[in-house]
């Protein structure tokens, strides 16, 4: 497992700022990137749903990953999101970026029509086999609409460079038995919907989250306590923390984060159209959550 | 909150053990209530889902409420379940269980045409003024297809025996998110897609489960670990208890607590026909579970 | 299929005029259902889903089956529903109500936990063998969560007084595939989803539904029409009287007719709580759609 | 509406015969447009469900409507599918499929996160404005997860090449309401979930499905019956041909398509990766159901 180890801990989901016209806009990516470093992250993850994958063209894609890189390459590791519904194309995509320079693909499979188990597992194979990095498996049931069985996940752990599952639904009970059956076999990241504090005290490494996007400062600290064994210090951070989850929960992800990171400073415009950009009542309970979450770190 | 206050703690929830021709066998229920009480739980819950509420007529429901009163009246508190569809039919069948003794009920709305907010809130507070005992409000989106708003908590909150609110979800989150809205209004207990550690660490009162009845003391210890602020020792009972949980979502509710019940020595009979007993390859599995849960109390 | 036969054509979904105490109007009742017969419909069905089966207490449930026969009995068949978690409760309810007279039962199955097939197929055995009168099952995926499988209709077919099946979806092509696949062994009537006329072209017997309830003379002439082949002379008619339907597909279904028949004059009362009654706009919708029917039905 | 004015009648979906390299095999295609010309289908449609358009490559995507553009331009009218989660990235699609010279546009939005009424709008009339040729709006909620209001497609029948909707839910009584509210604003197509005959007889003016690309002779002697009035001889037609539809419900859509074509000669390959091609019994069913169709044509 060495040679494919990833640092655990806090992966900011990045957005992909993208102007109504479609250009990239990577100025700004960079600073986000390097201010994140600063904070004390332990990676990026470009492309991920957060960073609206789904709506980007592939040289938009290129764009996001080539941003990322020239400010985060050898600082912390840089994990790009492969998303595609053919195998081939999802395998184009993963040679792309490692070519790029990324350190690990998280990578996703969308799904318009059922795929036989042995199709899954060609897919994640396939994708792995044209890389040699390590390999973040990726499932999200409500947003893609397909899940892995624990046996298909046994069967992916055995190629050397699949190594972690980041679970992004919101059921905690669920990281604890991926642990309990695939200990020693596939560590598991979790995503914005879990409590992250609960996923590391169940061994999970890290959490890749848009959250941590937002408050890199206060997820790295919690990250800290909990590592160090101060579960209710942990805890007492955890608890403000969550009322920005509660906002990524309830508001559509992309205009979530981008008007969060507009309160924050970073003009990364509106989601990607057809989406709309929120309200100004949605902006304002926004801004409540994070002055709570910069309360909690001073205090 | 002091007149309608609940002990905090290990609640099993009760099986309804009816023949094929729809008798009760109160005998094996009151050796089972016996049995836990013993065994350390807070208190014992007839009539939730776990116990085939849906599917006992009124007497059925009954004669389930008599026995368990006869063994546990003055030991430990029994909260009763009510389901009903019509708010006059809870109101009903609440008076009725609150003349028979019990003391307090978790309440249910089952649901085949949607309701407004102003009808929820109805049907809540007319049962619970209804009588004089704790009420704990029961959500269960997957299994009534509705769900509170945390609005219409806050307004239920005020009726003086509304003290509690029951979430049968496995979304952990959301009970953060409801101990945070709710503190000092609603305490939460849990149900068994929950890992109880976490619900108890976040401020939950208690875990009202299924396999609370088949894991008395595991359960029991577990608390009280987790109240001694021994975390670390709660986690290590929990991993081999959660194969008991994992159980308890792979198969049908009813058909896995009666197959457990039986291994463990209880004659609790079949779930309610038209569900069906599980078969061999799943009583083995949830005989494993079980001697791995014994194992992890002994270790 | 001589000895179980029903006629073909109209039988409305009669609605239970229950008041906010539980107390059963069974005049307003009788009135209607004598309505009714005068507007020439085939039969009668009270307790359906329109009938708010579900949220009624055996007494009330009585009271309704009660009332109905008094007025319909002898003149056209009533045809009483029958809803139940349990085998032995549905079992209970079917003789009772065939002790009281009624000429068929529609068999309907409530489900919190899954049953295997052969405890879906012993369900609907049971009950049809517990009477003598003809047995329609019924199905509803959306609003009961289950549905029956072709195999399972095939076995059913072989008990001699299970001769139909009611299709409450709104998938005309099932309708297509019942027919060509059960032809000769079950006939199929259909609820308010569908379109009755072209029900009726794929050779489907009847129209059990809601909305006959407060368009009976129109639906009584639809029917005339598609049996004398004249298909455009009713589709003409067909047309507006589609957007009742759109009325019932739109609103909670016990409110909508509820609604409408208050409308139409009958004091029957609203939903049962905790449901609520229709606000003003809807009624004002309701009201447009009934005369642009009673319009077709003159021009 | 003269302007962008299309032909009635059967429009069959084209597969897209993709090697497991993601090669196009175009002389496959272009033989199957041919062929379904010569059989008298009114138009063929490339990139749609069917044609596994979400699986595609933009480079896949520009052969498919090569190959199908070579063969059918200037016989029968070629509307080619678009599909993309992003604005931008529809309207070029578009421009793009225009320029090759396509004669309209079947337009379908993607959809990962919830886009505003507005947003939805604008991205159908984005890309409409971008083209001068007939745009047919898609709809698909199981599908793509989404459906339109109907304000909506009375705010999107105002832009002038804005002429059709295109409904691939099972639900019939939909389509009444779409004609009853649209009339004279949107004409309706539909999809294979739907039975054709009654389409036509409620005034829909075409079928856009896959079974027209495996049975094109029986699809077009369909349309004929109906348009002549004949409604008894195209539903004796219609109800053998079903089980054609009911494979295609049955099985993934792709695969199956493929399997069927395969069955009637044509080399197109299995479905793209991770999809599976379908196993011998299933592709026994589709030969009988081919078989059956083919025996009600002579008969």
């Amino acid at each position: 497992m060495s040679t494919y180890a990833l640092p655990h801990g806090i992966y900011p989901y990045l957005v992909s700022p993208v102007d109504r016209d479609g250009r990239v806009d990577e100025a700004v990516l960079e600073r986000l990137v390097s201010d994140l470093i600063a904070a004390g992250v332990n990676g990026v993850t470009p492309l991920g749903s957060t960073g609206e994958i789904m709506y980007l063209t592939p040289s938009q894609r290129r764009a996001v990953v080539g941003a990322t890189l020239r400010v985060a390459k050898g600082r912390v590791p840089v994990i790009a999101g492969v998303a595609a519904f053919a195998t081939t194309d999802a395998v184009d995509q993963a040679r792309e970026f490692a070519a790029l320079g990324v350190d690990g693909l998280v990578v996703m499979r969308q799904n318009a029509f059922p795929a036989s188990e042995e199709g899954v597992i060609d897919y994640f194979t396939e994708v792995a086999r044209a890389v040699d990095i390590p390999i973040v498996l990726y499932t999200n049931p409500t947003l893609l609409g397909s899940d892995f069985t624990i046996d298909s996940l046994v069967a992916l752990s055995r190629v050397p460079n699949i190594r972690y599952i980041k679970d992004a639904t919101g059921d905690t009970g669920r990281i604890l038995t991926l642990i309990n059956r695939l200990g020693g076999k596939l560590e598991v990241f979790s995503a914005s919907a879990h409590i992250p504090t609960f996923v590391f005290l169940l061994g999970g490494v890290g959490w890749m989250a848009g959250p941590a996007c937002v408050v890199p400062e206060a997820a790295a600290e919690l990250y800290r306590r909990v590592t160090a064994g101060d579960v209710q210090g942990a805890l007492a951070l955890q608890r403000p923390l969550w009322s920005i989850n509660e906002c990524f929960r309830k508001y559509p992800l992309a205009a979530c984060i981008k008007a969060a990171l507009q309160i924050r400073g970073y003009a990364v415009g509106d989601p990607i159209r057809p989406q709309s950009a929120l309200g100004p009542a949605a902006r304002e309970e926004i801004s409540a959550a994070l002055a709570d979450a910069d309360r909690a770190m001073k205090g």
